[in-house]
């Protein structure tokens, strides 16, 4: 057994040659470890091998809560295979449901890889690499059990379950922890290859976000994923914006509000592209919310942003106030590369008037040609030749 | 006519089956927004539907400033096709005019069209995509009308004109509102299609700063974009550096600046690729103005940079004294990527003495071979050979 | 001689015709320049052409340290070429030391170019281009004898050697230095062409961290270089992760670290291509210092992040308490890119106990077909089915 080699010497800024035959000390670090594993059992917070728990992230004395996640292959889009987590099969969707935590919860989610072993095979392209999907978490903390790796075996082979543990864990200026609060994502970490490229690419991720005690709360919450090959809920070409224009209801690909509600974007990153997310009309200030609050002394020094590169990894968030001094109408919501967005990386958000209808003179559908020639808007949207 | 169909319903969690024939709601939604007007026109602040004017942000009363802005067709770039924004026909150039705001500034900016026909022609490719050209502003405030988008139908026809309205909205903790003081761009979003990839190509862009009372006032401000294909100002090869070594003079080609004024840089990534700003010798803070003030608490955290990633659709800048510390000589700004600096994305900084001369021994123009035969500085910039 | 021909005319925010035969004007500048230097060689602190020392940059009237440089060739990685820094020649590697300095420090390094002239002429494409090697500093001060340029003069020809300054700035709010602690990186500014492209290709760069009186001390640092085309110290492919598993020592690509020692990365960008640098179970703050101190009033307001963009010339760093609340394990440290990671972009941090032991059950070895069967992981680690 390898394990007990992994062993830091303490004269370990010089290199030193491989020491070969180290058997007495392996041996000794195994009895120790079982001597603390026995002090840790008593209850005493003693810091060690064995009194850290590889089931829970410390602070996580159990859980607060259980949810139950499904990985579900979907109906295919086009020739290309899709996958999704959902809180129950039925509901599986990518991006999956969009989680959220306060800092200091600690949460079980129990996945159950309900996706076809045949469907698992055909995304793998190295015959040695396992069958499974798995739950990799950006953020909060977990312990290598929970880390949704092959290496670390901590994955759902095909029919069965597994709990994984993640740990919203608080600020701490002693030990330097940052806390954990801000917008994060999940995704399989598996799938097809040690990285879940093709976990990814079918569908196996969704929005994370943890608050801390007084941030701001949102009216509404739209993930927005931009990935390459396909944009996932942002669609390339004629399926871009997938409204019913007769009766538009938020959804993943439809991102509605009020005029002054408070809309929160999660914004993540997949794939191999860089991107960068530009929303017409709206602006937001480059801090952990995406807000500026009230006699912040450093307020003056944000910086202000409508447009953020992401990479592949990458999740931020932010709220604006829908409509804020600009009013209703249909805002784009697109990557600011341009071939990208002419791509079909591209779509809206609606700001309906605060009475919930989207006033005359915006309508979207007009054909260009027709706005092209000052008669496509009307009423108080009219051209304004002078 | 289908706005009056985005309508937001109370129950919109969940979704509902689409109704059709509610003209009933759709009138009460029109004599409500008569009634709201009649309210507004006599100076309540109500919010609502007719309340908003879509003419120009709230906040923006009237124009406190209006400009002329004119779309020209400038020389060819070899076959390459340029057009250029000017405050006057004669002056247009790429980029167009660094336009300035303060925080609380409305300003009305009416765009003639000056493009021809015919090249609005060649440069789209969907012949069923309108002509004419926009202006697309990032950061401040505007309306629907004032987007320059297809879809809302905000753009100028060839021989027309249009009137937009910017509005640099102050931070307001009640609504939310970051504020708008900040490094931002402008741009046209309809030439050759829906995202005015060509009118971009083509040099439609430029820099806009808006400030906020107590901002320090640079010296002098020159606008940097970095694009693909094209450096634009910063163009490849031979015409990189465009100072006359005789007289050179400030100009978009040409950075000149004496020692210890302050230069204010504004910076910009269009087109596809992303690219990275680096700047010898000087360094900046990663805050909105990129300077840290005086006796600020979180001064020391603040991280100091020389080099930032920037993608299409970013804007940043900064200050710095010119030559602080380092002194004056020809310090180069280029694009850290080595493929994008080695063809020619790549500039100078010339930093003068107080003076206003460059002191004996920095001649940018020594020839390399000679330079490394140790003989091409002389005087005190001569090599130090131990 | 044309360096006093760079005069900048006062009126200069207009454009001028170019004036020919400016001789007087070229005249007086030459005087006003000598003038300055005698009121200079007095003593007096006037701000001048001839005041300033382009030995040093202002701050450092004398070196506090010395250094010594070697840049040497290095076996070859297959066909290609590498190079190293190194403080002996014999302990050159890439990436080479890294230097450490507080700010307000001056630090004197006179490099030794000792790479044949044979493998230099390999390197370049232009025979026109001077053979030699440099040291371009991000973050610090130095004068453009210092600047590692063709155009500065300021690189080592073959067999020879040069003195290079750098000078760690302090934050001044009279000039508006924002000082120069931070994470920085040096590399070759020289080798192949004007822009060092083949000589960091090669290996020649290395990591800088300036610190500020106050910041807080690692136990152990490691410098994380992300390249294209090769990985440099994340070596693609088989060789990714270098540790030897029977007596793993900390070194450039074996990354080890106790439960709660304070680990410190350097995080450098190189080549042509964006990268997003992702560790697991571990998150920072995006600060100068990847830390967020006590009683910090913005501390709220900090982005915590896992994954970062990072382009070529970008420099990062943080702190993190190995294995805080996670716990030891193999935690991968990857680019985000898939197709990066993928294609071997991905090393380990390897946390042991605070004994400096792995825990039974973290067996990074495990074949992957094993640990799908559930049988790669054992003791506290194995998988958990419900």
């Amino acid at each position: 057994m390898s394990a007990s080699a992994w062993r830091l010497s303490q004269d370990d800024t010089a290199a030193e040659p491989p020491r070969h035959g180290s058997s007495t000390r392996r041996m000794l670090v195994v009895a120790a470890t079982v001597v603390l594993t026995l002090l840790g059992a008593g209850g005493l917070a003693v810091a060690g091998s064995g009194v850290f728990s590889a089931e829970r992230p410390e602070g996580c004395t159990k859980p607060d809560r259980s949810i139950q996640l499904y990985a579900v292959e979907l109906p295919k889009d086009g020739t290309q295979i899709r996958l999704g987590y959902g809180l129950t099969p039925q509901t599986a969707s990518y991006p999956g449901p969009t989680m959220e935590m306060m800092e200091g919860e600690c949460l079980a989610i129990t996945l159950h890889n309900q996706v076809p072993v045949a469907t698992l095979e055909q995304l793998r392209t190295d015959p040695a690499h396992p069958l499974g999907v798995s739950l990799h978490v950006h953020g909060v903390k977990y312990t290598q059990l929970s880390d949704g790796t092959v290496q670390s075996g901590s994955f759902v082979p095909p029919g069965q379950s597994r709990t994984y543990t993640w740990f919203a864990q608080q600020r701490n200026n002693r030990t330097g922890s940052p806390g954990t609060a801000g917008y994060w994502w999940y995704h399989d970490h598996v799938v097809g290859g040690p990285h879940g490229t093709q976990g990814l690419g079918a569908g196996l991720f969704g929005g994370l976000v943890v608050r801390r005690p007084g941030d701001p709360k949102p009216d509404r919450t739209y993930t927005v994923v931009f990935g390459d090959r396909q944009s996932i809920n942002l669609r390339r070409g004629a399926a871009t914006d997938t409204c019913d224009a007769q009766n538009p209801q938020p959804g993943p690909t439809c991102l509605v509000a009020r005029k002054g509600e408070k809309v929160e974007f999660i914004v993540v990153g997949i794939g191999n592209d860089m991107h960068t997310f530009h929303l017409h009309g709206h602006s937001w200030a480059d801090t952990r919310t995406g807000v500026v609050g009230n006699g912040q002394p450093f307020a003056d020094s944000v910086p202000i942003i409508d447009n953020k590169p992401l990479g592949p990894g990458d999740s931020f968030g932010f709220q604006v106030a829908a409509g804020d001094s600009v009013g209703p109408g249909h805002w784009m919501l697109h990557c600011h590369m341009q071939f990208h967005s002419d791509g079909g990386m591209s779509t809206m958000l609606h700001v309906l008037d605060e009475s919930g209808a989207m006033p005359p003179g915006h309508d979207q559908h007009s054909h260009p040609a027709t706005a092209a020639a000052g008669t496509g808007a009307g009423g108080a949207g009219e051209h304004q030749h002078n």
